[in-house]
């Protein structure tokens, strides 16, 4: 399902209380137009301006065939950090609706026209104006409603327009979703502000559809690349809806410098403090996708300890978080431990069967490769009606560990894909 | 779902004309009993005894919480092969609805139970007795239900038992799987039979759930191990119904040396004879289990070419084939090939996007990279109707091709998996 649809109702899951109000991050403005890409009704152009200064980082999918503006994006961030610090301001502009993916040359001719015309608009150079686009895969952008809206966007351009912007690059999302935090480094308080987009086609390597952070810290560019990569790892990595790899996966985070926070080494305790709560921020979004999962009707929280490596954790927590019979038994509210056997057994991560023990929740379900003598069937069934779940697995062999986010899999998931056109 | 549901509904894609008409291998006979290991008003234990002189090749699950009679089964072929041909009949004894996988050091104990029983009925060597069991993970077999049986499996043992065989096996299945041939080798008419169970929790590595497949070639041992690993990889290994992988997939093959036609080299032109029937009987197999998938409405071929490698066309294959996307579209009869892209993008194998074509039957969808020009969505609409289903991937980068063969995703899939209590 690619297209925006006033059918679908809001996810069970999703955060009680709507979109968060979020701190206003200094050196940063949004707006959001309605310009017609593909959707009519709603706004689908966001703009995000960021001022001279920033540092700018980037993670983006792995994905063989993915999309112009992904690539372009790559290009762009790579030059930059090539030169380090810029002295102008830097833009980012996304549309939903289309994903400009799989177009061919035609959709760097797309990328390019926009980026052009964003430059232009606001005076910066076409290399620190960055884009993204989802929706419909291999329909050639119509970039002359977005380039027709710009004069709009800038217009509209206002500190705190960033849940405009959140609403304006949904697809299938049943809500909009963002997160942020305010805190002390040195004095000063510093601001994080982020909005993510996404609900199917999730699941890392690289698990965001689209996410864009911004905080007015000072952060080396350096310094805020290796964190933001380093963090990517443990958040937007470990969730996965459906295990679907999007061709559009992008992760932006700036830091604009503007609050006088200075981290120019990620060890130092501002570099800590501040690595903390962006990692908040970003596992808060990372949440906020697998709650807006297709079809979602449960948060299924996986936690692996004592694989042989971390690598092993993840692998088994992913296979588990992935098998269709445990994501089928999780929304069938059966405590089906056999299937999280199976999925450790098919993980390809090193396991002694006769070791592994299982817990759903606080219930010891399964210990040292058998049946735990204490379980009863009756607790795991009256655990599993729960919303939020936790299944934890303890391989007993190593100490690499994880943490792995899914929800389950329902006849909604299927009708959503299946049933709809796309 | 690991019981056998007489609400299940035969599979739509179930080979019409009910369980075929196999040929009589020579030296094997077949029985079934109803032992009420867990179902009842249903056979549950089939037993096959082979004579004297035969030779078994075995490919088994790679699983590392593989149950207990795949261990037994491993550890007895291994030392079977390291002594060379045996003197000895074999018996191999299946049971359903309980998997003895993951109940620790009695599942071990189970197994040797009803090997020493089989063996002391049948009058050959506990070394030459295989077993396999399926059905729910995680309780201890009742082991005595079998052994008690094993007298009346023993007088009933039959040559023409085989369709009863394939009955006792069956699981969640909605149809019995056999599939046979009868070719002539050197003036000698050989007969190959085969049985299979499997219909969930079906994706290679080792695709099938338990396969047994006889034959009165005469095949040297060694000769008879290679040629099945070789072919699993064309055949077995090719088909996934869910990406799950079972604990307890194990394909067993028996030359019983009886027909008088000798094969001691798989290239010889009686080798390559021999190969070819069984491959088609392996494959016939393979895609039988695919048409039971759970809940399956369409079967599913995707052919690769021209990728990098083999195994780069392979992983391509494998990633459309287990996209809950690309499946989920197939049940939409969606000719939604953005998902194919999407599929090929996150394999993991080398593809150039801007070099990429696929085809939905005969239909050129798209073509280097973008859709094809003369393409019409109503075509593709149109194609998706049917039943049996081909979509071409061609990476235009190498000479590596597969085939893989799956079904789609539909809410039965998940209503069978989330609904019924197993």
């Amino acid at each position: 399902l690619t297209t925006s649809d006033p059918g679908l109702k809001t996810s069970p899951l999703a955060p009680s209380g709507g979109f968060p109000d979020l701190p206003v991050v200094l050196g940063v403005s949004f707006s959001a137009v309605a310009a017609g890409v593909k959707y009519t009704g709603r706004t689908d152009v966001m703009l995000a301006s960021v001022a001279p200064g920033s540092a700018v980082a980037g993670v983006f999918t792995k994905s063989t065939t993915r999309a112009a503006p992904v690539l372009d994006c790559q290009d762009k961030l790579a030059a930059l950090h090539a030169k380090g610090a810029s002295k102008h301001g830097f833009a980012i502009l996304v549309n939903s609706g289309n994903a400009n993916a799989f177009t061919g040359a035609v959709g760097a001719t797309s990328v390019e026209a926009i980026s052009n015309a964003v430059a232009g608009a606001l005076k910066i150079p076409v290399s620190h104006v960055f884009t993204g686009s989802t929706g419909v895969i291999g329909e050639p952008l119509p970039h002359g409603k977005i380039t027709d809206a710009i004069a709009e966007l800038k217009s509209r351009l206002a500190a705190g327009g960033v849940a405009d912007a959140a609403q304006a690059i949904m697809t299938t999302d049943t809500f909009a979703k963002g997160a942020g935090t305010s805190f002390n480094i040195d004095e000063n308080i510093v601001n994080i502000a982020g909005i993510a987009k996404g609900s199917g086609m999730i699941a890392p390597d690289m698990a965001t559809m689209l996410v864009f952070i911004f905080t007015d810290a000072a952060v080396d560019q350096a310094v805020l690349q290796s964190m933001v990569t380093r963090l990517n790892r443990k958040t937007f990595n470990c969730i996965t809806v459906d295990s679907d790899t999007s061709t559009s996966d992008s992760l932006i985070v700036v830091a604009t410098a503007q609050s006088g926070a200075k981290i120019t080494n990620a060890n130092s305790k501002s570099g800590r403090i501040f690595a903390r709560e962006l990692e908040k921020v970003m596992l808060n979004l990372a949440h906020q996708v697998v709650r807006d999962g297709e079809g979602a009707s449960k948060f299924l929280e996986i936690e692996v300890t004592g694989a042989k490596s971390k690598a092993d954790a993840h692998k088994i927590g992913k296979a588990i978080a992935n098998s269709p019979l445990v994501k089928t038994a999780v929304a069938g509210e059966d405590p089906n431990w056999g299937r999280v056997v199976m999925a450790i057994g098919k993980s390809g991560a090193r396991a002694d069967r006769d070791k592994v023990s299982i817990w759903f929740g606080d219930i010891l379900v399964a210990a040292r490769g058998w049946v735990s003598p204490d379980y009863r069937e009756d607790d795991g069934a009256a655990y599993m009606k729960n919303q939020d779940l936790k299944i934890k697995v303890d391989l007993a062999i190593g100490d690499g560990t994880a943490k792995i986010w899914t929800c389950d899999l329902t006849k909604d998931y299927v009708a959503i894909n299946a049933d709809y056109r796309s």
